[in-house]
């Protein structure tokens, strides 16, 4: 059962992504030695400290609360509230210096996410998704856009690896139909989906801590945010995201995403 | 030859950049019609309307000076200085949202670029590159940092379809040795390069607009910015571009793309 988001998990999100960004600003574009985890994907020290900025301020303040992040791992993972975070979702965008990398805050009541912040904070630009209300950026309602052709579509996916590995030839299929793609957005993408200047995005290799955040800030605008079998993500879901502008979009592409 | 450049043709391509932006800044993330051109880019009013403010700008301060732009051709092209103007690099990322096109702003002297604007009007980012000096972002004098190694490279290029094009192979074996491959930004990978946090960008289907004025910033930054068989960028160059921080790196690239 998930209740009306409280307010004061609202500006707590809020203070979260504040004091990530206020760790990662002076590390941006800035000589950071670069570790790679054990799946070759590159971390810094501005991801490690950021998330634990933000850990320390939920276990100050939410202590029953869980709380699963992408490098500090999970306590208490079935609370009924779970912080999911990703200090710096887009790592290789942060390193190579691109200011479309994002925090992501996510709050989960009893596995589902009812609250996500994307911060950018480089640009200073945030989106804030909260179920029940209208996503915003920076403050101001947005919303998605119509398009219910594969052959109209924007398209953003991470990269050339998509279309080559295991689950490439999906990749290939909509990637041939589509109007336009983009790549090396991350969940940034996410965001200009919300705002209305993507169609879909799709990716694999996904965690709960890269698109628990993207759902609320997705669902809100008005647009749709699945698996690639059309399940609704939440902190137990696999590693597929299909997110569209368009309902009509979504239900043709999941022929072709697996359902 | 080429003289010192002039420092009023510094101060106006600074106005030139400043009059691009300001017609671009309201279309952006705004609702803009998308055309069509002959090879299937897309162009808005955002376009046309801001290369004709820099045309407007250069044939009331230097009459005799040639011009040549993207979305409004070439007038006097054999002048010895000629403006060499794209006001929006990167439209296909202009018209998704995503800040990292650019307007660039070249002045060649003799058919040699010797002066170079990359101007991000969103972000309030600009790099000045100018023939003997070195380059600056908003004023901070920035270089290219060393990699001697291709399986070290981070490398930039235009997207998936240069993988697939017809010089695919060239792009695809680079791309299988190179430890980090991003896409999708345009001129702005030139100024991460330049910024030391890229090593290697490739591209083909370029034209002199897109490749001018990333030369002298490239140069003036300790990089190096030739065509695929080496030969330095003009006015009366070909489609293809390589840009690399470190010149060991780009003579070991050389051997791949057709020396």
């Amino acid at each position: 059962m998930t209740d009306t988001v409280r307010p004061e998990f609202i500006d707590f999100a809020h203070r979260l992504a504040d004091a990530a960004g206020a760790v990662i600003r002076p590390y941006f574009r800035a000589a950071v030695a670069v570790d790679e985890k054990a799946d070759d994907s590159p971390v810094t020290i501005a991801d490690r400290d950021a998330e634990a900025a933000m850990r320390d301020l939920i276990a100050a303040t939410f202590p029953d609360h869980g709380i699963l992040g992408e490098e500090h791992g999970a306590e208490r993972r079935d609370a009924e509230f779970v912080w999911v975070l990703d200090p710096i979702d887009g790592t290789k965008s942060f390193i190579t210096g691109s200011p479309l990398f994002g925090t992501l805050v996510a709050l989960t009541q009893n596995g589902r996410p009812v609250l996500g912040v994307i911060d950018q904070p480089i640009t200073g630009e945030r989106w804030l998704g909260v179920a029940g209300q209208a996503t915003v950026l920076n403050g101001k309602p947005i919303g998605v856009r119509a398009c219910d052709e594969i052959g109209r579509a924007v398209m953003f996916c991470y990269g050339v690896e998509s279309f080559e590995g295991a689950r490439g030839a999906v990749f290939r299929e909509i990637g041939a139909r589509v109007k336009l793609k983009r790549f090396s957005a991350d969940c940034y993408a996410y965001g200009l989906l919300a705002a209305g200047f993507a169609d879909l995005v799709i990716e694999d290799g996904m965690s709960p801590w890269d698109y628990c955040a993207l759902t609320p800030v997705v669902e809100g605008a008005g647009g749709i945010i699945t698996d690639w079998q059309g399940a609704p993500l939440g902190l137990d879901s696999g590693d597929t995201v299909l997110a569209c502008g368009d309902r009509t979009l979504h239900e043709k592409l999941l022929r072709l995403t697996g359902r």
